[in-house]
């Protein structure tokens, strides 16, 4: 009964895979579509686990990484993004209810961290700050070597901590959040909005660009598209020296697509940060580095949190 | 042995009780001057442990709150503000080798939040935040019933959390804190900057105004002295839904001399905090009260402490 299921529900994808205690790489895997325009998506996951599932192992229990908002003490999705069906849908007790063997859940977010902290840029660490920086920003938190979840598990929504209480909209509809600041989204804002008051760049104007297309241009030396992302990084740094104040880790760890674009975006973040942090204290041995687990940090999350859950 | 020698290392006095398991009232205590200007804090403190020593029980071990910055991990003091001798001070050593029994160490509003977690406002919560708003801001974490402390011992660190980059100055020489806003010192700098911009006001602008005088002006409808108090209310709603979203409790506890001010504070706190948090989630049975502990907070977090390393 050492074998555990992994499940990661994403935007495009179902994954799922199974994974034998104290081996890295699953013995089974696949991922569909997750089709998020057609019903029972629920039906869909179900074929996909029965599809992976070990036939000569006894599989102890069913990890599951989905987006928020969602709680993970009871184990309901409240309202996941790109699966308008599933609303308030209580994803751990049908899978209890189909399969036989307990089931548990947190966000993407959340579960990243713990997998970094498990298996990955974290070992050994006890006290961590993932974030991940992409469309949006995100967070997990390991507190001696315990994920971070709160009363409702609503905890580690890092991405929506006030830096400028007066500053730019975020996608949630609050002002100055660290994700309208730094996420891909906030750098594409900044731009399009310097390009619509006449600001001069090489990209154009009446075009959606995208966060990958202004590193392109920032890259060949774009004034503007250098400015978004040297501001994204300034106020990053702003928001990590925060988490440091709150949490004092001994390591940030970065994923995320946003966090590849090196010096672009960390020269002012390193800055920002050094200047901001209250005592040197919080810096002495600070890791600050990549993720190291890229696209199965979901599965990985999902399949420690129910190896602690079983106490594996 | 399950008797606990408390000590609360404050800017005007120093206090040590001696509390017996399953007893809120100490057995003995006392408190004398800290005499700040005077060397040899130490001898003083040993003197008054003495003083209070109890002839006929056996004393398990020493705990001790004092200003940070502080390491609970090494029980060094780093840099108290009000005791220039101590200057990277092992307090925690100096004591068990006076005294032969172990000592343990955090900081006043960490311990405040663990005092008001075991005896106060927050029994029976498992997820606790605890702000203290008095001259500045400080903070305490429970999470999981245990307090947050982080690798350095510097978390929750929540009053130089930055609300708004560009902000005021704070004390500790950056812009934008939450306690740059939200405390009496930022009440007053509101105040004294409006006084000397020519704002009307039935306050003296050549005299220095305290908290206190500002809000007895707002009782009696100083329109000055009633916006001081607002946006005090206003930032300290958007720091709090920060802590929402990073730890999720179920209780807010405010303590320090700035939370006594009602409606005048609470109003303005209250319409912030609804607006900036993300989820209703948040707020969704969510206790907001004051701490029931005052001046001996900082005794009853020491003893708690001591009692939870004990095990008691």
């Amino acid at each position: 009964m050492r074998t555990i299921i992994a499940v990661d529900i994403g935007g495009t994808q179902l994954r799922a895979a199974a994974y034998k205690k104290d081996q890295l790489q699953p013995i089974t895997q696949k991922r569909v579509k997750t089709n998020a325009s057609e019903p029972d998506t629920f039906g869909r996951l179900v074929n996909l686990i029965e599809d992976i599932w070990p036939k000569d192992e006894g599989v102890g229990a069913i990890g599951v990484s989905s987006p928020g908002p969602l709680d993970p003490h009871t184990g309901v999705i409240m309202s996941p993004p790109n699966i308008k069906e599933w609303r308030d849908f209580p994803i751990t007790e049908k899978l209890r209810e189909r399969f036989g063997i307990p089931a548990y859940l947190d966000n993407d977010a959340n579960l990243a961290g713990l997998a970094e902290w498990k298996f990955g840029a974290g070992r050994g660490h006890h006290n961590i700050l993932y974030l991940t920086v992409s469309t949006g920003v995100g967070g997990g938190v390991i507190i001696d070597d315990r994920l971070l979840q709160g009363h409702h598990g609503l905890a580690a929504e890092l991405g929506h901590t006030t830096v400028q209480a007066d500053g730019p909209l975020c996608g949630c509809g609050q002002r100055g959040h660290l994700e309208s600041y730094s996420s891909g989204t906030g750098i594409e804002r900044f731009v399009a909005d310097q390009l619509s008051a006449g600001r001069e760049s090489v990209l154009h104007p009446n075009k959606k660009n995208s966060a990958h297309d202004i590193s392109e241009a920032a890259e060949r030396g774009d004034a503007l598209s250098i400015e978004a992302y040297a501001i994204a990084g300034k106020y990053l740094g702003i928001g990590v020296a925060n988490f440091l104040h709150a949490f004092n880790p001994s390591i940030v760890i970065f994923g995320g697509g946003v966090s590849q674009s090196g010096p672009l975006l960390f020269d002012a973040f390193g800055k920002s940060l050094k200047e901001r942090v209250i005592h040197p204290r919080y810096l002495d041995g600070l890791a600050i580095t990549k993720a190291e687990l890229g696209d199965d940090s979901g599965l990985l999350g999902a399949r420690a949190l129910a190896e602690l859950k079983l106490s594996l």
